[in-house]
């Protein structure tokens, strides 16, 4: 599955942002998971709220949903992309993780792997954000793309 | 270590930026660590570049220093910080695994977990971009908190 | 006119940017206005400069204009787009009034009333800002959309 | 109250940012309202809605925190300020309005009365793109700066 | 070559962001040069620098490349555009000189020559920022687009 | 006046973002100029506008002090400031010459001539955007700070 060039990287090693001109415009999709792993009693305390005692998940989708949108300013040889669709969904799995996927959208040049990792990664850092003060040993774990679709690579579907 | 209430939400479950008005400016850090894990293959082609042949790890270090500053942008109950330092250190770990680490400092009115949080969370989105093409399964795991000065609530070293 | 469902919401209730995938791309404009109210001393003083001596309305229309391209970063649930066309119109009214127009035109997958009306607010909060200090008491009123063309829904001239 | 000279432009006429470094850092605060008029369909339709069918309210409060943060980006004389603090609140007025009151604090050398009154328009806008599909008649009516304290010129409370 | 009116703004004077609507999307691309000149000392230690230490060319690079995507955010009345390739190669010029070409490629309605233009503008700021504690002299010379192709007005070759 | 090592980088050859925690709050400011050299008959051009006919110098004023805001965002190394007075000057010099200077203060703990230089930078290519159209070989050049006043490393004054 590997091949060894680098594609970001020129012939004399400088970073580009690659040429996407001759691409053909298709439509694509990307699903990016991750999780955030907690003290039991945390994820009961954010399971406890809703939009009237603290949406911790709307906040998180939100955050996650802007981010898609600003990923060409975040990563440095991304492309900018006419995202055409986000969504973060955010839920809890067992007793002590939120489980996150994103999902994102565009007909365009490039695929959106880096616009639904880093829906995703926003999410799960501003769920930490707010419950960083009840629980120091939170960790982010497992974050992955599991599904594309469009573009010359062809489909996949990891999980 | 827990107590039952998300300071991010007031008594009717409103998302607020929490006042840190009568909080005093403190120098504060924040270390947060992450880990990209790949195939062998693909690590060792990361290892054969440098300035010349292409810097992965170069690139990857800007975009979280560059990260840390768009926090505030990012998170949406994050205060602005006028940070003083972001330092990224990226390290090959075994034959399969990149190791990240951000340290952020400030003379601010709260801390700066989230802010190295996010430059180590958008290094490793960093790597993962440049490297994509040739590994669609690499994963971002144990994005955490590691140690901590400053601040009301004591300093910390998780590992 | 109106049926009973929000669309930027899931069947869960779950806020998303809607799927516009499926939507051709079409030639599409929005037109919205608005009023800074203000004390007649005020006008006259906004009036009795120009270039040479304080253009209040130079610096509210390229505030306006460069507004509309942040629509999306600033709307969390807004489709990025790719402005074609934007103009930002004010004048004086009567002997208290100033009264803004933001005509903004794309050839894309949504509407732009969103960036029209972000166009149309934020010159007028640049108005208050530069005449903030001469008086405390001004109000923006009427910020509406008066006219869209282009994409399913049809064209309306609401003035 | 008022007094013939705009502060933001020099002695030629040109607009410059204005030098506030001879101030003291003090604390401070601005409140900003808005309403946002629609059909009484409209806001029954909000008002149905919560975490679990579509909390309107929720999205709205986090895009003006947000935008709070963007005032100096947005407006092009602000200073930008580290704010450390910003509430946005919303409720249904009556049958037919929305009513949104924004408060931000900051320990600063200039006011926030921007601040409060961008983070209200946006709040006010996103309400605006969330129901527009259903609503093609909405306005924004009334956002002005209703309370502010700290600074020279002393503190006031118009409502 | 020259024309009596300047298309940037309307009949009346004021500034507008011009309507390329009716535009074709075609290939373009622009490629851009600058100078910085500075000591003799100051480019050596620069030339002894790599990824071991201290790669102030990569640094460079990246910045010039992050900032053409930023383009439409700093010049006013500039047109967002779906960038489709950036590259940003530094080198030395004789004993005092950095040389810097970037060149931007797009399929769009306008041209990329401000992108070109502003990514050899950071890029050579990026420099100077890197090396201005060891050299106060440091000048940004002859900024210019020396190619341009695509687009109503016909290709060029300056140099 | 130069000293061999470039403070952006650490022993191993990683930048960062220089630690200033230790560092006092002190007053500072800093001038930066550039020019841009264009034909005669474009600099006629220009200077037959004004608020009236065409503002091209207050167009830049603005997208230079706005720019001065971003400098942070843009150059990866810069510390964020929290800026307190930034003005643009534009004017003709001789027959084919824009001359601008643009001054930039802060009270911090690092010097703003970055800040300085992006405005002054950014003030000359919207200057070069509005004219493009009937000038393609105009040139920046001479981008240099002038005046640097505050901070460690004493006062200068170039011109």
């Amino acid at each position: 599955m590997t091949e060894p060039r680098l594609t970001h990287f020129d012939a004399s090693g400088a970073a580009a942002m690659v040429d996407v001109s001759a691409k053909p415009e298709t439509a694509r999709s990307a699903t990016a998971r991750a999780r955030v792993v907690m003290e039991t009693a945390t994820l009961a305390l954010i399971l406890s709220g809703d939009a009237k005692k603290g949406d911790v998940f709307g906040v998180a989708r939100l955050a996650g949903i802007m981010a898609a949108k600003r990923t060409a300013d975040l990563i440095p040889l991304c492309h900018p992309l006419p995202i055409s669709a986000v969504s973060v969904d955010l839920r809890a799995e067992g007793t002590n993780t939120v489980e996150i996927e994103a999902t994102v959208r565009t007909t365009g040049r490039t695929g959106v792997e880096m616009e639904a990792l880093t829906a995703a990664s926003i999410a799960a850092l501003t769920v930490y954000d707010m419950v960083k003060a009840v629980d120091r040993g939170m960790r982010i774990e497992a974050l992955r793309v599991v599904a594309k679709s469009g573009g010359k690579s062809g489909d996949f579907q990891q999980e």
